[in-house]
């Protein structure tokens, strides 16, 4: 049966590249934004869902992390990591120079990971900012030639544009990390080619917020030697200053040091969810 | 003599609140991307810059945060947090109901926080997605009367719009952290009628990524009985798996426990730097 997957659209955005490298010939629908997305999947309109969870263009990890915790909590079968990469992009036939160019189109996002290269070579143009990088590859496609867009290889491919110059982004190793979710483990998922190692993904609530608390936890992980490859604390939404933590354990999940660090963690009055064990899948986008 | 204050713009944005909340007379000025904002203070063009640090709908914390610690050092010199109320508005003299609403314009950040919201009031509606919620603003202000925007009180009153229906938001307690970067220190901001306790930021860079090093540069702070409200993960810009931590600590810094703790971790071989200590302001809007 052809799983039906869903992904924060529009077409040509870096999601979709993810969605792209990890999944083929499947049905793909685009979604507006990342609840929406959520949804769907909870609803069982489509079988995955693929959203932005940290350092997205189109998306915020916070809007995500949110989300599931507090309106629908579904599990992470999957993490792919794609690199950003951001190219100058105009229609085809265009043969002049960059002080031709009089207007850029770009998000918000993209526009300031390129701020150095737009400083040093374009400070002539007027920018605009558009709601996505693959909607400014679509209004440069129906402009006229002085007009180029900032954008990933599949916006140029989507639009027809040209890319004038690669790779003009500040940051060489700039990379955007997506969550799969889905209600039924996918087994298959660990034997794809582009699949690594596995991680674990947990939601720690302190009981209260004293000095030391996420000390004490942290303990619970670093006498077994389990290393932490993220942690970040999250307001909850009942108020300012009480906080929730989100920590990636870069180990898939076991019957004796998980169950361990969970009643630990109990005993001191926290409360732990797990929000998914699941291989990490990291792209090579050629340059 | 006047000071220049420049934010991320443009008018109409929660950030454009932060500044007029902290600010009474000054000159301000609007810049497009944060990078922007930051340079133009680095550069003298301006005195002080607002830009958003956590949670905004306009920008993201890890932009601010990844700008200032690979490209322009400036110090934080203060914080103020702004309430998140989003409303529906309307042309004034809109005196028709949700049903004769056909479009809805908004960022898609601010669509997503009112998710619940338009799903059970404005499913029949279209919804056009802005690069800000001033922009939506704006937009309304020039369309037709089956045309709402989706922004704060602010924008509302930009663009002479008629607030239909206040606080569309899922969440209640939602706040954005904005920094404010200057290289002066104001000794006057203390004194501020939205004064509230000091805080101090840090950046820390681990020796290497080995099981437990995060545990012991929180045992340095553990120990001394030092409150951490912010803890976070970010990666460094020379590859997957080396990361840099942002800590904030609940008090100001001192002669005494400050000097102590970095003398720890320069021990245990992190490199530790004060990206400011300051007073946090806490805005009150009338719901």
């Amino acid at each position: 049966m052809t799983k039906k997957i869903g992904y924060l659209g529009p077409k040509g955005t870096f999601t979709k590249i993810a969605v792209d490298s990890l999944f083929n010939g499947e049905e793909k629908a685009s979604y507006g934004t990342i609840p929406e997305c959520i949804d769907a999947v909870e609803s069982n309109e489509i079988d995955i869902g693929v959203v932005p969870l940290e350092n997205a263009i189109e998306g915020t990890v916070h809007l995500t992390i949110d989300y599931m915790i507090h309106q629908v909590r579904l599990p992470i079968i999957a993490e792919v990591v794609v690199p950003i990469k951001q190219h100058l992009m105009v229609r085809e036939g265009f043969d002049q120079s960059f002080l031709d160019i009089k207007h850029v189109y770009s998000h918000s996002h993209a526009i300031a990971q390129c701020h150095q290269f737009l400083h040093h070579n374009l400070q002539h143009a007027n920018v605009h900012y558009t709601t996505s990088t693959g909607k400014a590859a679509e209004m440069v496609s129906e402009s006229d030639s002085t007009a180029a867009a900032i954008g990933n290889e599949l916006a140029a491919k989507e639009y027809g544009l040209k890319v004038l110059k690669k790779n003009i982004h500040d940051y060489p190793n700039n990379h955007t990390r997506f969550a799969v979710l889905s209600k039924q483990a996918d087994p298959l998922m660990g034997e794809h080619h582009l699949a690594g190692a596995q991680k674990t993904t947990l939601m720690i609530t302190l009981p209260s917020d004293y000095a030391g608390a996420l000390h004490q936890v942290l303990s619970a992980f670093a006498w077994r030697k389990m290393n932490l490859s993220k942690i970040e604390s999250r307001p909850m939404k009942t108020g300012l200053g009480n906080y929730f933590f989100i920590i990636d354990v870069n180990q898939p999940y076991d019957q004796v040091l998980f169950p361990g660090v969970i009643a630990e963690l109990e005993a001191l009055g926290c409360k732990v969810t797990i929000l998914g064990t699941y291989p990490v899948f990291t792209m090579d986008i050629q340059a």
